[in-house]
């Protein structure tokens, strides 16, 4: 029997190809005849440039750039398509994960960096940009993205505006003429692992408070984001407020969706398509999948998930693997036909990440010996 | 299907039937047509009792009787067999777990209570009395349970030693008249959970540190033990140290085994035999078991490897739910077809604990249906 094994990297402890590794490791020391085959997915956050890079093959290229709070930083774009794709993350120059605790304050961080590196990407001569926008710090609306293509947002009196989100309620319009013809004949693709609209209480504003935001920054993004939509509607006559994954990244997808023409996309199903999915599973009897924790906020969009919905209408039932399941969770509400954990003994999660390999060879392992018990032997 | 549940209970967690309750509720979740037999188990260790009783059916009587540290403590026993058969666990009396962690000390912790509970049951007429040993505080030979029959060990001048462990090494001989006279004419059968002689490396001291033996107590264990069996073995002509378990409850087991003819039975296999567990296996197409805690140490002849061994002598698959799996644990030479761990998010022991009987739950309604994905459909 053959099974795909296609799961998400493990935030923050194993990137995909580590956590598809483990699993397919855990799948040889059943010792029946079982193809593996490791297809590492993601959605759009964290490390979806390089899972799209390793599956079609391509090259990096390196670019100093600056981090959310302005720091030098050397980051990675990649090309692929013989160049004419360009790959890259937010997360990489603008990233949540590049800042420690104190310093994560959403109204101070900048998407300049990505900018910048869409910049080099743009100078490579990509025809075909593609975005990956989870993991961001930011909660600016791209603002600092486009200031680095040349196109700040501007205040009344026509100046460009400071970075960060603490200057979104200034902001009074735009001039994109630089970025418009950065771009000119080249296609902007955003992948998105949220459906977060731009304003209201479950807009962008919902992830503020993870990214750093107080309840008085809240007050001042909730404030910022509602001005930003007007002066994006106003120069795009888009019903900006109404657009699905409008608020990923902060805001991101919409500027660039109403102002630059971005396409925005579910990122696990572009990643899934890139990666021929749906083929690969034809020849398949189980999937399965991994995350590192699943709650009934971080389900919908995530990698997982779009695997588990594709296997099901496919006839082919999925298995997850998880670092946590929240109790708030209903699987009974979920595609998984099974979720089981990987945690072998009971450690805070600061202690148990270093386990997260064995663990997750481990249980893939047990986990594959029950499916198999009562399977009809060949 | 059929499936038989027989957990042991999660040490300090849940009972074997909360136990078996909550992976009941979990399979009847599962939504298809699983029937499920409920069959708690123990092995010797604290509550066995309480699970053959529950089987049996009977009933408890209260004695009034002194703790490991000579403190009144209100203790029960059970009749069961229209009071034929009367059966104690050791914990109840002289269990780790009256103790809070400094009051812990194998030198001072002795088996008297235990003794005074085997004399009310004595007492109460029967014919047979069942002994689990597992669970114990003490290392003293049960020398404080033969001092509660009327028979303590004896110094060289013939006087009667001081309870707990620190007396061993004087101890020179025995006047068992007393004991004798209350036993006889009754069956005495000790159930064991481990394996341990009573002397050397691998004998009862192995236990003495988790009991809070330091490192001087254990050197004056060391001496003790072998001066008990030294006199175990002048009083009866029997080869003492070699007795598989006689090392079990600090040394209860082969004094009780050589002077008094308990016989030393494998709690888990007296358990199963008790509750009609091969009869109810013979209908059954999958076992599942569950326990707290596995490590290398504790496996051999504890419940769910008692179950598991029968279980596949018949032919039938066991399921281990745990709720931590050592890493030093090589499950290849275990007799489980698949162990899985229950933790569903990465928490301490102590918050984790609060959550065992819905992570049981969830853990085993996930497994089943696992299991049943490769089943072909009714």
């Amino acid at each position: 029997m053959k099974v795909i094994v296609a799961p998400n990297a493990l935030k923050g402890t194993l990137s995909a190809q580590h956590a598809a590794s483990a699993i397919a490791r855990g799948a040889k020391r059943v010792g029946r005849a079982l193809e593996v085959l490791e297809m590492p997915i993601a959605d759009g956050g964290d490390g979806t440039r390089d899972v799209l890079l390793a599956a079609r093959g391509g090259e990096l290229r390196q670019v100093e750039v600056h981090d959310p709070l302005g720091r030098a930083l050397r980051a990675q774009f990649a090309l692929i398509d013989s160049g004419r794709t360009a790959l890259l993350d937010v997360a990489t120059a603008s990233g949540l994960a590049l800042l420690c605790d104190p310093e994560r304050d959403p109204l101070r961080s900048s998407s300049f960096g990505t900018g910048e590196l869409v910049r080099a990407a743009l100078a490579s001569g990509c025809e075909r940009l593609v975005l990956g926008l989870g993991g961001s710090a930011t909660v600016e609306g791209g603002l600092g993205l486009l200031a680095a293509l040349g196109s700040p947002g501007l205040d009344s009196t026509g100046r460009p505006l400071p970075l960060g989100g603490r200057a979104l309620p200034a902001l009074a319009g735009f001039d994109l003429s630089a970025a418009r013809a950065l771009l000119a004949g080249r296609e902007l693709i955003c992948l998105c692992d949220v459906e977060t609209r731009l304003t209201g209480p479950d807009g962008a504003r919902l992830f503020a408070a993870q990214k750093g935001a107080d309840e008085n920054a809240l007050r001042l993004l909730d404030v910022g984001l509602e001005q930003l939509a007007l002066c994006l509607e106003a120069h795009s006559g888009q019903r900006v407020r109404e657009l699905v994954s409008g608020g990923a990244a902060g805001g991101i997808a919409a500027t660039l969706s109403a102002l630059l023409g971005a396409r925005l996309a579910s990122g696990i199903d572009f990643v899934l398509d890139q990666l021929g999915f749906d083929e690969a599973l034809a020849e398949c009897e189980l999937a399965i999948t991994a995350e590192g924790r699943l709650d009934r906020q971080s389900l919908f969009n995530k990698g997982p998930f779009g695997v588990a919905r594709r296997a099901r209408a496919a006839g082919v039932p999925t298995l997850l693997l998880a670092g946590a399941i929240a109790e708030d969770l209903d699987l009974a509400q979920t595609p998984f036909e099974s979720a089981l954990t990987i945690t072998r003994e009971p450690l805070p999660f600061a202690a148990a990440r270093g386990h997260a390999a064995a663990w997750l060879e481990s249980t893939a392992e047990q986990a594959l010996r029950l499916y198999l018990l009562a399977r009809p032997k060949p």
